[in-house]
């Protein structure tokens, strides 16, 4: 982190509305829980690249959402690490990508963002007992609550998408270019989206928050396309980034940053990597009556429990904040 | 409240039968979250208004388990002020409804009475280290429970009640008779009954308990049906108040007891009032797979969402108890 | 309990690895909740007798989730009771049922092992500010995350088992053969095995842990047993032990365990483990459409209300550890 503040000096990011931009772009960072802005700049990039509707939407919910916490009052030092606008970022998105570009998905975006500064409001009351943050979680009950809603409202519901391919079936044969293509699909699809070069470029916003931040990226990244290849998951998911974008997460919030360096919390990180493929499979198959998406739950939930247990279990520690 | 017990002197309503009665009482009230014996006592003949058996299982409920919270030892404060009664009152009329009137209804009712005073009690616990109380989810879950596992049982199931209209779907025109139907109608449905005349008794007891509590029911009605007229819900729908009793109970929990009454938080009130609209075809989703019930969830998960929020957002602010 | 820890000298069973077999042996027991050497026998050996695949891994799952617990430091006072085994064992059971006897299955168990030990402490951390305990929630947890995800993946699917039948309609005659065969079959469907002499020699390893253990237990059943009939369930279904092995580990839990022996509080065991007998539909209509596992969700549902209702409640009391 750069950024004057942190040395006690006030610069030009600390006055208005720079302040505020600034925060937006840490906020895009923070999907991928990095608070820098270079990283923030290059996965805003690679948003662009992936389509106008996704760079826009995302854009839109992250200043959206950044701008509602201001204006409730949120705590200034979250506020300024980003921490305020990475669930509107994807909140965004998931919107534009479920709903369609029509001009309800975008007050609709701007509620959700809204909503999104309520609920990261609540999880921090209700997770801070535990050390617990709230992480995506917002993000996903904001846009699981409106996407499963939506089909019952005539003026917001414009007919489903393409449907998604089946994730639970199809052939597991698997070819090198499958898994170079899974490699960097599993970074963009952190944010929905499938592409290699987005991921690449997201790969290289990781890779300026630090060396140990990109490679936790990657091993997360391989560590899901073993796991779904070991379990026997169909080529085209992996492939599509769908098995191992909750990997990518989990190796950067385990691997990088809420855990301390040590070999037994690498081993850790890694089971936790392994174990959010598996989990994806379980969380879809549960979604899958209601119609729920499963979004970034099963990063979320991976966290969460393995997190919460470190206290009771000596062999692993916690990150000196 | 005019309680004698307020200014420390003790009245006929402290002893019993009569305190117990009176509990009863302003048990009824309470599922509107409002002590007053007034308030009860015009609910409760709006209940009975709206037909003998809804008017029998609510007085039987708000009894049951007022009496089983008396034989548990539970806290008499909150007995007093009809804490202990007000789960009851509405698992009685959902019993009813859900099962029919039959001999194992009322023991049902009975053990689910009970059941509503043990979790009432378990909720406390759980809840109050983040400052939030039960709400109605006692009464959500006790119903939940028995009229999902109820076809499972020869002895308890009679076959289902008539379908409840799809609230997913349907025409969305709407006409004044329509609006005024669904203001009165979302009062009501409180208590699951779908008649204007009932709703208006209702409003006439909430008009007992102060102006501001019947102004943000209205409030929270009227905001019920813009937000579901915004959103496109079907007409029919509306009109019988399945989109907007959760708005009315929201209102008041948000517009007139849990917050002080400052100009940010009446907006805060009216957003988690429109709020609790969208969730309300979420939720139903949600539970359509399984067969369970809608009743109260979008309140409680609205007003718990928004009120964990309030200690992190400075501009909102509790009301001083 | 008879370990010579307890008055403060070391014996030979605080030496490894006969500690660790111990501990293991232990946790066989707390499956039921009881710590000692004798009932952990006598239940592993009825598990065996239910068959050597049965037997084979809630040996091999108890080894191991008790082993990793070890590698991960876990707290040695709940190792050494057995605390840290008794999910495994119930993991491995069920993962051998759902998945069939192939490699991939030994795999998995040893995974869902780690798993049961991260479970544990993240339960422990997250239950422990209200005093309550993980009971059996890592086993469910793990193995429905497991089972639910196993079909889509090729490797580790085999097809589904032979399908249980439905717990949900039959005929409700009942014969005093059925009735007996509950009785026992209560018990050893905790473990997942419908046979009479299974439960007939976890009985008496009970009887081994005190009468006031066997006693509740026996009380357990037959009141899943009454709370069945009067419900009216299928008599297939009784007779299996489906709808009173909840009971049996309500009564011992509520009844033996965690409350006073009191009137009062006898009452509220024998309530609890009727509950669990009707929640046991419930949850089993919940988990239907995605194609969950009931497990023993009623009971720890059931036990964890039941406890959290007790602090507010002052005619029930907790036992004094």
């Amino acid at each position: 982190m750069t950024h004057a503040a942190e040395n006690g000096k006030r610069g030009p990011l600390d006055r208005e509305p720079l302040a505020y931009l600034a925060a937006a772009l840490r906020g895009v960072g923070q999907v991928d829980l990095q608070p820098q802005l270079l990283t923030g700049a290059f996965i805003l990039a690679g948003l662009w690249a992936a389509g106008w509707k996704v760079g826009l939407f995302a854009t839109l919910g992250t200043l959206l959402s950044t701008a509602s916490a201001y204006a409730l009052g949120a705590d200034r030092g979250s506020l300024s690490r980003g921490l305020q606008g990475y669930s509107g970022c994807l909140t965004g998105i998931a919107l534009v990508g479920s709903l369609g570009h029509h001009p309800a998905t975008y007050v609709l975006t701007a509620v959700g963002c809204v909503l999104c500064t309520v609920l990261t409001a609540a999880l921090t009351t209700l997770l801070g007992p535990y050390g617990l943050t709230p992480l995506t979680a917002p993000f996903c009950v904001v846009s699981g609550v409106i996407v499963l809603g939506a089909p019952s409202f005539a003026r917001i519901w414009h007919g489903a998408p393409a449907p998604v391919a089946d994730p639970t079936s199809g052939d597991t044969g698997i070819t090198f270019s499958d898994l170079w293509h899974a490699f960097f699909a599993n970074v963009s699809q952190v944010f929905l989206v499938d592409s290699w070069y987005v991921g690449l470029i997201m790969l290289a916003g990781l890779a300026c928050a630090g060396v140990r931040v990109v490679l936790w990226a990657a091993l997360g990244s391989v560590a899901g396309i073993v796991a779904a290849w070991a379990l026997g998951a169909p080529t085209a998911q992996i492939s599509a980034g769908i098995y191992g974008y909750n990997a990518v997460l989990v190796g950067i919030a385990l691997g990088a940053v809420f855990l301390a360096g040590t070999g037994w919390n690498a081993g850790y990180a890694l089971f936790g990597a392994g174990l959010s493929t598996g989990l994806t499979a379980a969380i879809t198959s549960f979604f899958a009556p209601f119609g729920g998406h499963t979004f970034t739950w099963p990063f979320i939930l991976t966290t969460w429990a393995l997190l919460a247990a470190v206290p009771q279990l000596p062999r692993l520690r916690a990150a000196t904040a």
